[in-house]
């Protein structure tokens, strides 16, 4: 029964499941909806931005030849011979010492190539004088000066953030090519498991990964199914798995991959014909971690163990889903930090610690008790530290690796 | 017309901000609805975790003292008396050379003081034989050692993420305090903007703001409702503001908050009986947003200029809905960095700059064209560059201060 395993290097663990990952087809989504998604297209300047030559500053637009030997002594005066707002076009054309009421965003009317600000102006009856010289251009915004129509603005596979809807929105686009999100069912074995509105018995723990990993894809946006292990025998799990490959583009089972007797995933990948792609990892936590394929379907299957589970997740599975997303990186960043206190432990193989990172200070410490079986850490962590495998203990003020997982704000600004 | 406006400090200004904001109440949500809400209460441990001594392998429980003097000269054989799986109890009592067969997160049965990996064992018929001698406590996650029951594991303030999640389902949460996240009335004004699907006209621009404060609202998984400005005079923009305050907790308008003729928002504030915390802050871009407090709802009046407008998000609004969200930190990261381009320009005023942050090499540049009207260089940025007022241009390799707005990936492992 002790089935015999491979153990590979979570690198090459990882770059096989990246080479594995299929990109989802493309669809298009709604504007407001496309956050989250990653650019199916390139986006090319349909038009120049700004599209005309226009007022960055509320004042008048004036030409600049005639604003020549001004200054204090010598306050030259314009005549006001029209007003614009933002979005309207004056049809007057300025002569000599005429000048055009603008608001910020008009457009520059004809005959002008400067623009005074206001409060560079003193008003008069007729219009305003001012005191110093403009020259041409001078506070003007030109077309074409941000991007020109044709230029490739931003390439495929580039995360839709608010930054990019703004880009998205003054294209004038409504809709926008994506690759369609992977659907996931959640599959979490383990008889010891309770779920949430059933009594705690003695030996029964709650069910903790299911609902982490579906707030890790909701975080991608990803909705998932959780599916329910009613019974502990090979058939019902495997109808499980073949009903969730049924629908699904990623399974992800938790618990049930341990060494052991009453695993049954290894026989089931065998029944369903998945190509595993490792089965066992140079890592800690979660060296029993296996990926397999099926056809175009991925097969995660994670530890039961919160913090392995979880370590497996961002390792493996999240990579994934940003490349079938068709992400250009799916990769997390990982930096340099000092350790600031003593990690006693040896490292048989590579060491995976849910870390507080302090980004600011570039200081890095184990989030609190950190075995494979944690919890609590995993909450208090923005980040794992990596270290190598073949390595003994590290001492405070060590530089390590630190794989940043998410964002934190802090108390005070800056 | 001319509204005269006395400048604060950016510091100040977000201060304000902060001091004014208030709380939302409290309410209870489902934990699978839960993520990206702030914990209104602390997290108090329920019962040990573990909950009771657990077996951390897939092996055999035994008494420690049977293994005494076991060596590959002297296998020490042990008789199997029982078979457990997680979730289950054995109900034998160990005596001194009999084992139970165990499963990863089963229970430690009685008598049993230590845990055998499985490939520590050479199997027999009766059980197995092992070489090497264990101590009492050996390969046991004691009950309590993650935490004990009382221990305050969260505490308020705290933002629910994944990690957070499986913490919460250990503890048998089903529901959990939140306060309530705020809503928000978005205006996008300006006689320039042509909606989505309207012609764009001569002198016209789209509207980009407007998805993308609603993208940034999103994001904190805040839903917005758009309010469309169709006149263009003080009476309608007024009922508009009214309709969204008599609805909202937050109101963002976009646009018209320059120093103009055109500009309604004074009057608006004005007639709203609504206190002007600033209406001027020393930063560029943005130095004519204006935040206002009506009781316990807040005005925004952001730029309508897209990197200005984005900028004073960052800076006033996210961190008041933090506030109001519970949250106990509210502001975003700000480390050093390293430019990595010469920024000649000099800076009267504090400076933000959408910028792109190397994270791991801790170098940063603008994100590209960077005026105050600027779309792209928001999309390209994960970061702003913060050049205090006063100073002159920074040089290539000189040191800055470094927002971060968000995480970027990268494209290799580490």
């Amino acid at each position: 029964m002790l089935e015999k395993r491979t153990v590979i290097d979570v690198q090459e663990a990882i770059n096989r499941c990246i080479i594995y990952a299929t990109e989802m087809p493309t669809t298009e989504v709604e504007l407001e909806k496309s956050l989250g998604y990653y650019l199916a297209e390139d986006i090319i300047a349909s038009y120049d931005i700004p599209m005309f030559d226009k007022s960055p500053y509320d004042g008048y637009a004036v030409r600049s030849a005639a604003t020549a030997g001004a200054s204090g002594d010598n306050r030259v005066a314009f005549k006001s011979i029209d007003h614009i707002g933002a979005g309207s076009v004056s049809d007057k054309t300025l002569s000599h010492n005429e000048a055009v009421r603008i608001m910020t965003g008009a457009p520059i009317p004809s005959g002008a190539d400067a623009v005074v600000m206001l409060e560079q102006t003193v008003a008069t009856e007729e219009g305003f004088t001012l005191r110093k010289s403009f020259t041409s251009g001078e506070n003007i915004s030109k077309q074409g000066e941000e991007c020109k129509k044709g230029d490739v603005i931003l390439t495929s596979g580039t995360l839709i953030t608010p930054g990019v809807i703004a880009v998205l929105a003054t294209f004038s686009y409504q809709q926008v090519a994506v690759r369609k999100r992977p659907s996931v069912a959640l599959i979490a074995t383990g008889s010891e498991l309770a779920e949430a509105d059933a009594e705690l018995t003695p030996g029964k723990i709650r069910n903790s990964n299911g609902p982490m990993i579906a707030g890790l894809l909701n975080e991608m946006h990803i909705q998932t199914e959780s599916y329910r292990v009613t019974e502990d025998h090979f058939e019902h799990l495997l109808s499980i798995v073949q009903q969730a490959l049924s629908k699904h583009d990623i399974v992800i089972t938790t618990g049930g991959v341990s060494v052991g007797d009453f695993d049954f995933m290894p026989a089931i990948y065998k029944a369903i014909e998945a190509d595993v792609l490792f089965n066992k990892v140079a890592m800690r936590p979660g060296s029993v971690t296996t990926v397999a394929v099926k056809d175009e379907q991925m097969l995660f299957g994670l530890s039961g163990n919160p913090s392995a589970c979880y370590s497996g997740f961002e390792l493996f599975t999240k990579p994934v889903i940003k490349k079938m997303l068709g992400a250009k990186h799916v990769h997390a960043p990982v930096m340099e930090a000092e350790l600031s206190e003593d990690f006693t432990k040896a490292n048989p193989f590579t060491r995976f610690i849910r870390a507080e990172l302090d980004i600011v200070n570039r200081t890095v410490r184990p989030a609190g008790f950190n075995k494979s079986n944690a919890v609590v850490a995993i909450a208090k962590s923005n980040s794992m530290i990596i270290l190598p495998g073949g390595t003994r203990g590290f001492q405070n003020g060590d530089t390590v690796k630190v794989m940043l997982t998410r964002l934190t704000d802090q108390g005070q600004s800056w």
